[in-house]
């Protein structure tokens, strides 16, 4: 399993930004400030990497070399645009299935919920740059290899995505405990894409509000509480049977 | 969350199996004879008690009280016998539904199964006494507390378990990854309990043979690796479809 490595230095994270580097995470010096900065600041929000502001100690335990107040990690995952993603797929002649994890912070559960969308034949997961848990060596290991080989897209806003999914003809559903219409009750032979809120506080109300349809797994017994992986290999099962 | 408690020395253990208190784990120390010895062995036997030979050291390291070589471990969970069980559930009017575990050592993975088992209205888990990860601590805190609301079966032998659930009428499936049956193609509405096996062996090959079916879970493309719970899920969101 690869390691994240390092980029040390403002110039030499100036230069990664510039280039087709995918950067997993910034961390900057706690009131760190100047042209320099505000660069990083710009293109990082531009490609949607996070950035962390930290005590100079933290940068100090990362890495010995003069780091100027600036480390960054980089990817472990080659991140794409969902345009990019949709296009792909559309080529290739398959009707696409995506996953938006939203809140979802535990790794095991990504790296869990990325093998059953590869094993379910979904062709990428989606992530905000914000509130989801780092792709980083355990979520591989949880994976079982499948973060190196599904899509991943990271975006600014789950929102924007939302718009952009139905601006390319793809549903959008989202699974809601209260809801009465049942995950079985869905149509998911047409292109779709699935959001996953994380377990205690849901999907995000607004979110939920411009999603096509919503629906709840049903339950037996007055035990709710499914592990968010388990909840969405089901719902991926049922699409899967509905396409096969 | 309570934690396992310890009974400590050799008359306090004997004491606590010829009670109805339930027992985890008993540690022996390595080399450890005689008759009080003997007497422990037979009697965790009888109850499927699993018990593991230590150094003095580890002894040591638990207690600092004069163990004689002998500290058990009271058990979280309340394990009940396969017959009791069915009893109970039958008395109930219920269709029994059981998972049965073989060889799956992760305890995050129990507990969620645990979870999911419990929500989509399984009345029972049953795992051997030898090679399933302990129900402690962190297995009841990835369960969310189901593994304290489920029961728990306990037993010596897997394949006797499947030879008393024929006799009560309940038919035993196993999932398995070339079975050319799919999941879907059984008919899960009369009495019927599901194995499932550890993600690298399988399920044990003298058990798969004296199961009434098995089957697979359709994947779609070339990676085929879910999860454990994620497959178990699956696998009971079906049962409970059909159910329903």
């Amino acid at each position: 399993m690869n390691k994240n490595s390092l980029i040390i230095g403002r110039q030499p994270l100036i230069e990664a930004l510039k280039s087709d580097k995918q950067i997993d995470k910034i961390l900057l010096q706690k009131n760190s400030s100047g042209e320099i900065i505000n660069d990083i600041r710009l293109l990082a929000k531009n490609k949607h990497i996070p950035i962390q502001f930290v005590p100079i100690e933290k940068l100090n335990s990362l890495t010995k070399t003069n780091h100027q107040g600036v480390v960054a990690f980089t990817a472990l995952v080659n991140y794409l645009s969902v345009q990019e993603v949709i296009d792909f797929v559309v080529a290739k002649g398959e009707v696409p299935l995506f996953v938006l994890l939203d809140g979802i912070t535990d790794i095991r559960n990504i790296g869990a919920i990325a093998r059953t969308a590869l094993c379910c034949g979904a062709q990428a997961i989606i992530i905000p740059d914000k509130g989801v848990g780092a792709l980083n060596e355990d979520a591989m290991k949880s994976s079982a290899g499948a973060l190196e080989k599904i899509n991943i897209c990271r975006v600014g806003s789950l929102m924007k995505t939302v718009d952009e999914l139905h601006l390319n003809g793809i549903k959008v559903y989202a699974s809601e405990m209260t809801a009465s219409k049942k995950v079985f009750d869905i149509n998911y032979v047409e292109p779709c894409a699935i959001i996953m809120g994380g377990e205690e506080k849901g999907v995000y109300p607004a979110l939920m509000k411009i999603c096509d349809e919503k629906f709840s797994i049903p339950m037996q017994g007055d035990f709710e509480s499914l592990n968010v992986s388990v909840a969405t290999g089901m719902i991926l099962y049922e699409v899967m049977k509905q396409r096969s």
